[in-house]
């Protein structure tokens, strides 16, 4: 079924929009950055971008909330093929590489993101709420693991926790620090490492 | 001995312009700071500024200098005083908290280094020189275990890069969102999650 063509040219103002905000934002910064100047990159009107946006602020937290929406599809997508919990976090760190590829001209963007964090609340909460999101995500992984034998019994919060923290650490070396590793075999062998130290004696056999 | 007082006044006077710098760049940020407000801050003259510094960005950088300093010498304390690698691991892990908090008011400075990082090749140096310093501490500390059987064969580079990437994502987290979690804790049984998957079966007598 084929849209509408009024509705597909509004989809795509919308995406023209959003992709000359990651160009301003990346390259001025968001505090510098004008309707004007997201308008201009993106070849619309003004009118063209108050009908789809309120401000540029939330342009700017619909940025956040997209880049979030694709890991967490991806992250899903990997759960569901895996046989047990730490084939599933393995296969996570596999295309982490990927993510933080995706990530890495988007650098100054999330420095953006996190520099208003500390300053606006409505940024903070939209900042901050992915980590807390992720980290239910990888408490509820980790209990899974503990009931079907490939963990053993550790605390699902601290664990998930350190998970967040050594992906984040890792996204914002590899981001700021493209060659002061090999970020990808950094991420395998260190959730290798992670599950060496959580891992159980049974293990599910693979459906 | 006490110091020279004209000695001790330039000092005097360079530790309130740091201190003015610090509050200033978290308060308005890097760009919106000038040399006049941190004189007005300090209460200064210009002349005192440019005595000491030879601009803005110099404070800058020997701002960020001068936290890494301590913490390395908080680290290397802790570490002199533990009998074998894996208790100095858990020793600074226990730390940390408390270098979380010191890093808690200066969230948005350091947000600025990294901001600027991303488009200053010399504040690139200055942010990312330290991870790969702390990179090469952390490795010889894994060697070492390995040597002294405290921790078991593992690849000394990963295990570093690990450990800074755990350290940097904490950091980044804690700062954030200090009421997300017991950071405290997770620091501390983080390192334990790590150690577990790294500890050698022979552990060094303590000293």
């Amino acid at each position: 079924m084929t849209k509408e063509p009024r509705q597909k040219r509004a989809q795509e103002t919308r995406a023209r929009i959003l992709a000359a905000a990651i160009e301003c934002f990346s390259r001025e910064g968001y505090d510098a950055t004008g309707v004007s100047e997201i308008c201009a990159a993106a070849g619309v009107s003004k009118g063209a971008f108050y009908h789809h946006f309120a401000s540029k602020h939330t342009v700017f937290l619909e940025l956040i909330e997209t880049w979030l929406a694709s890991v967490d599809a991806e992250l899903a997508r990997l759960l569901a093929a895996a046989s047990d919990v730490p084939q599933g976090l393995l296969r996570m760190a596999e295309v982490a590489p990927s993510i933080f590829a995706d990530a890495r001209g988007r650098v100054p963007l999330f420095l953006e993101f996190w520099r208003q964090a500390s300053r606006d609340p409505e940024v903070w909460r939209a900042t901050t709420a992915p980590y807390r999101r992720y980290h239910q995500f990888f408490e509820k992984l980790v209990e899974t693991g503990i009931q079907e034998g490939s963990l053993r019994a550790v605390d699902p919060d601290v664990v998930a926790q350190v998970i967040v923290a050594l992906a984040v650490g890792l996204l914002l070396q590899g981001a700021l620090d493209p060659q002061g590793a090999d970020w990808s075999k950094v991420a395998r062998e260190g959730v290798g490492i992670v599950l060496d130290g959580v891992r159980g004696h049974a293990t599910k056999p693979s459906a």
